[in-house]
């Protein structure tokens, strides 16, 4: 029966200044799928590697087969699939785990059956994926785990998805901090009102940042990396992360923040020699307080899910 | 003598949803301004027209004038100046007035120097013009009115300006109510603090706002224009400002809002014929509710001020 292996990004949400807006994806690390068509009528979870069997087993529960079964329900197919997921990548930390397990199973599914929908028409199928796993819709990691690059959320209602230029020689420092922090808290412990002032400093940051995507300025993107609304509230929740910031930012990187609503915190670098030297400074204090952490280093994903097998049969 | 005259041009501050961080210049309205040396060693202002008397005659009062002195004072030279003000546009309305007049007021000053400022430098002294003119020293109406074109301010400490692209097509609709606004009142009546819901809204836009200038994308631009968080506080100061914006995107504008803080209220349009359509409707609106009112339609300024004449002596 036909078969697929599926690779889908990891992403960093918020990206500092742009909380709930903005969202990019990387090289690695990532999630795999592995997915077989069958004659059961049935979707099923076979195996779940990486997750040290935390995650849930029931394929109603599982983000990567929930989605698989929605997408099947809306197209009104009974379809027997069978599901591997490889998670190559921490979750509970800040990177989209759970978007690049939703991602990597719709591409696969629609690829299976003859790919009907576009990306951008799986994006609410994915969206509902991270509704199960975190009870918020949000598309900040989905949106740039489907189609790659830097990503703007601009609207929710109606959804409009905007992908942004990324100059080439961008490259992602990521340090996830093995420390645990609910996404569900780290939103409550947001205020609900913010002073006008701040929310201007904020527009003139996100305006900043996204011009300099746009027009290529790697100075004006550093400028603007300058979170004054969200990053003060949880930055408290990561340890040490003034230090952290300080250490990447003295290693040259253009901006340094919270990945999603953390405890992973990025850099943006030109180049991956520089993104290299950020991990290594920051895991380096980090270890040395007791910490320890897992380091990813990779360019900016351009182009979203990569379909790394497809055959008649997978070997 | 050595004489110059100027013009600098009228400007929409804050664009909808870029409240205090983003402002464009128009090639009409504007200021002309005629400046010529002399061995006085003092600035004076020989005549103001178009002002119905109303504007401050005392040169250290008069934003003109008072910005050619602290010009003169910053440089430390004592140099007679003679300065003729035409004011080809109203003030109090929304469009810049002041702005216009403390930018040409500059560029003719350091012209007659022989420019040993750039424009860039040019910005703090016309900031302070603006202090003198409504109290406040920012930048969103003489940063534009200086270097022309969409001019994001994304940082005031440090003051950081950036010029954006501007898609060629895109022409404004002004319209100027006669009614009457104070900047300071206009802004007093602002909350000091916004839900942080309105907040990320208002950032999605500004941002989707920057991305559509940038990509040249219309449809972005015109989905863009929305404010929810200035807009619906000063609206309730310009009459019928609900109407007249329907009446504006009935006629295929890409997007409404207020100039400034009012009571002027523009549009973008795709071409100066839709532009003009905009006008005449609203301003037949307005017209019908007893309100008179004044139109302009332009293409976007690219370029700032323009030298129009420069000679040993004028004529």
């Amino acid at each position: 029966m036909k078969a697929i292996k599926v690779f889908a990004p990891a992403t960093v949400a918020n990206v500092s200044c742009g909380y709930d807006v903005l969202g990019f994806a990387v090289n690695a690390p990532g999630d795999e799928v592995i997915m077989q068509l069958n004659d059961s009528g049935k979707v099923t979870l076979e195996s779940i590697t990486g997750d040290d069997g935390r995650l849930p087993r029931d394929p109603a529960r599982n983000t990567v087969s929930a989605v698989v079964i929605n997408y099947l329900q809306a197209l009104g197919v009974e379809q027997g699939i069978s599901i591997e997921l490889h998670k190559k990548m921490p979750f509970g930390s800040g990177l989209g785990s759970s978007a690049a397990s939703a991602v990597a199973g719709l591409i696969g599914i629609n690829e299976l059956m003859g790919a009907p929908l576009s990306r951008e028409q799986l994006l609410p199928f994915a969206m509902e994926g991270e509704r199960l796993a975190c009870g918020n819709a949000h598309a900040d990691n989905v949106a740039p785990a489907l189609i790659g690059g830097l990503v703007l959320i601009r609207s929710y209602n109606p959804l409009d998805v905007v992908k942004l230029p990324v100059p080439a020689s961008l490259a992602c420092a990521l340090v996830y901090p093995h420390v645990e922090i609910q996404t569900k808290e780290a939103r409550q412990i947001l205020k609900t009102h913010i002073p006008l002032h701040d929310a201007v400093t904020q527009w003139g940051n996100v305006a900043g940042l996204v011009a300099g995507f746009c027009m290529n300025d790697l100075g004006l993107i550093s400028r603007s990396m300058q979170d004054v609304v969200i990053e003060p509230v949880r930055a408290m929740l990561i340890p040490y992360f003034y230090e952290l910031k300080e250490i990447a930012l003295h290693q040259q990187a253009l901006g340094f923040g919270i990945s999603g609503s953390g405890p992973s915190v990025f850099a943006l670098c030109t180049g991956l020699q520089t993104a290299q030297r950020v991990v290594d400074a920051i895991s380096a204090r980090l270890s040395e307080a007791g910490i320890q952490s897992t380091t990813f280093v990779s360019e900016i994903n351009q182009n979203g899910p990569l379909i790394t097998s497809m055959q008649p049969a997978l070997d």
